[in-house]
């Protein structure tokens, strides 16, 4: 399957893990590299390395005029300036899952503004979301995103400000792995 | 996984297999019976038989006022009652899932009518949804349907009905298998 990834961390990789902060629920062992690979199946890794795994998947809540405006001005993965990486992991509650289709659009835009939030951070941060709520994984999301060093801050800013809206009021487990390239 | 599930197709299971319609697309292997089973992994089948993997999920269109309606009057898969059931694994277009969200919800219900089509035939026809585009299956879901003989003739309106509707402009293989409980 070309939509499976897997992020692999341990003692080698493509990035070098500066910092692992848990934000909300357990939180996931130390390691020092983390590589992003395509995994059509599980992977299984040494004791103290770890995986996730997850799928590229079709848009759940963007709407036409929102996909073509983040269409003209995101960015590939893999731009050699961008030598800084997050790899958020996120799991949110039974209740958002429970919620409908138009309830969860309107926290997760109408009122969190998440994607128009994000629209003010491109081109700079490219990102990636990958889905594994239904496929078994500890996680919902991982989110995955690149930068160059001097962006660091404007992605701080990012974060904080999606962290404060309602929609996180949904979100029981999230941990924040900041990385650099090797 | 307690949301994953496969239907099993060989030569014994607890339904009979009467007919097996190919609408659009390439067909199914001919089988006798079907199974309905909890399948956490793959299940490799002996040669002539077939297993096709699906998963429960949240919502992806129901608004809540949908989502009210259909708990009201949906009835449960296992009705003694319920001796006859459909499957019928669709696969849509790459261009129904390019679309966004707002389109595809669009055509879905505003359109289609796909959900107010459906309660119609409630509660007499019982029906689960479960999704397979994600996990590397040959269709985007798997639907299922139960109900008694004697709203055969019901049943055969509904489906019918859906499949004359814009939403199917983008389904590319449908192929309808009728069953009876053994």
């Amino acid at each position: 399957m070309h939509n499976r990834y897997a992020f692999v961390a341990g003692n080698t990789g493509a990035w070098r893990i500066l910092t692992i902060n848990t934000h909300r629920g357990a939180a996931l062992a130390t390691a020092s590299s983390l590589d992003l690979v395509p995994a059509p199946d599980p992977i299984s890794t040494p004791p103290g390395a770890w995986a996730l795994h997850g799928l590229i998947s079709n848009v759940r809540y963007a709407t036409r005029s929102e996909v073509t405006a983040l269409k003209a001005v995101q960015q590939p993965l893999g731009r050699p300036t961008a030598d800084r990486a997050a790899l958020i992991p996120l799991k949110k509650s039974q209740a958002w899952w429970d919620l409908a289709q138009d309830d969860r659009r309107a926290i997760f835009e109408e009122t969190s503004r998440h994607t128009a939030i994000g629209l003010e951070y491109l081109p700079a941060i490219a990102r990636q979301l990958f889905h594994c709520r239904d496929i078994g994984e500890p996680f919902d999301f991982l989110t995955w995103f690149e930068y160059a060093a001097e962006h660091a801050s404007a992605f701080e800013d990012l974060v904080a400000r999606l962290r404060s809206t309602l929609e996180w009021a949904y979100v029981e487990r999230d941990i924040d792995i900041r990385l650099e390239r090797t």
